[in-house]
């Protein structure tokens, strides 16, 4: 009997989200679950929408009409992806969801963290995740990381260090507050180690 | 001395709001005022692609995140267009407002009215316009008005008619809750006559 299965990836850029989630996924499909693959902003049609304003506007984008435009992207998310998929017993592996609004929307902008978590919440009529694993990197070596990459930066890649040291401090806070849901890794060590870590807990969770 | 005055128009479809705010901002010009016309959704930049997901997209969106979009357009319409031009000392004559989000979206969908104005509030920290003009049609008359436009309906337009006389209940009790910034006309009236009605009442606001 198998039941539905939720798992976030956290961390800021660089700190090797796509490559873990592409491990999981692998490997609970070698196990003969069905993956949904997805993603905040823009995991849906409106979603991709979305996530092109946010990211990509080059004009201004007042902190609030960001902070309710990544919420919107995300009621839409979960009430027609998410959900469903879970509904039908599958896996969800998601790169991104609200911890990461709070974390560079709340702690990094001028909104209270609070206010973003609470307006996540009802976008989503308060759907958690059974898992979010934090790939924790310091923000130097996550940019060296995006510089051999060589791709370019988007709005909030192009951001300032110190805004990316507030960035990792609100998801650690995060964290620390919800021991329950989090797994938090050390993302610098090598991703052999990181995949098999993110297994046993879910092994954990599953049982 | 001269200060801004905010003024928005409200009332469904084939009500006559444009050529009421017409009116108005040719009047207002005449008086030597600076006017600026602009309508929610699409009065800014981002205003504008948000409004073509809400109105134009062809899938589902869902009735949480149709609201997160207004309220995003809202916030970047109000932060970067309505209070700029106010503190300039201009007038600012627009086409909906959250009034229309609390009709349509809590009196007309499934979501509670009270939420819906309050993520209008968080959006828009509170701003409220000087004179909120109601122009109240019965929906089979605005029905026949849009017809015989013969332009294409948009999504919300295309809604049922008990939809609509929801919608325009919706109004009128916002009006009733709120007589200081209301004034409630009746839209089968000649737009002379209508006009003239607006003039009076902002004689009276603004002194």
């Amino acid at each position: 009997m198998t039941r539905g299965l939720w798992v976030t990836f956290e961390g800021g850029d660089g700190t090797g989200k796509t490559t873990q989630a592409t491990r999981l996924e692998t490997w609970l499909r070698e196990q003969g679950r069905t993956v949904v693959r997805t993603r905040e902003p823009g995991g849906t049609e409106v979603g991709v929408l979305i996530r092109d304003i946010v990211l990509h506007h080059r004009g201004e984008v007042s902190p609030r009409a960001e902070a309710l435009l990544y919420a919107a992207d995300r009621a839409q998310h979960v009430a027609t992806l998410v959900r469903p998929a879970l509904a039908r017993g599958e896996v969800v592996i998601q790169d991104r969801y609200f911890d990461s609004s709070v974390a560079y929307q709340g702690a990094g902008r001028v909104l209270d963290a609070e206010q973003v978590r609470d307006l996540s919440m009802w976008a989503t009529e308060g759907a958690l995740p059974d898992l979010t694993v934090l790939l924790d990197l310091d923000p130097a070596t996550a940019r060296r990381r995006l510089d051999a990459a060589d791709k370019p930066f988007d709005r909030l890649e192009a951001e300032k260090s110190e805004f990316h040291e507030r960035v990792r401090s609100a998801f650690l806070a995060l964290a620390a507050a919800d021991p329950a849901r989090f797994l938090v890794l050390d993302a610098a060590l090598p991703a052999d180690e990181l995949a098999v870590a993110v297994r046993a807990r879910l092994h954990h969770v599953l049982s």
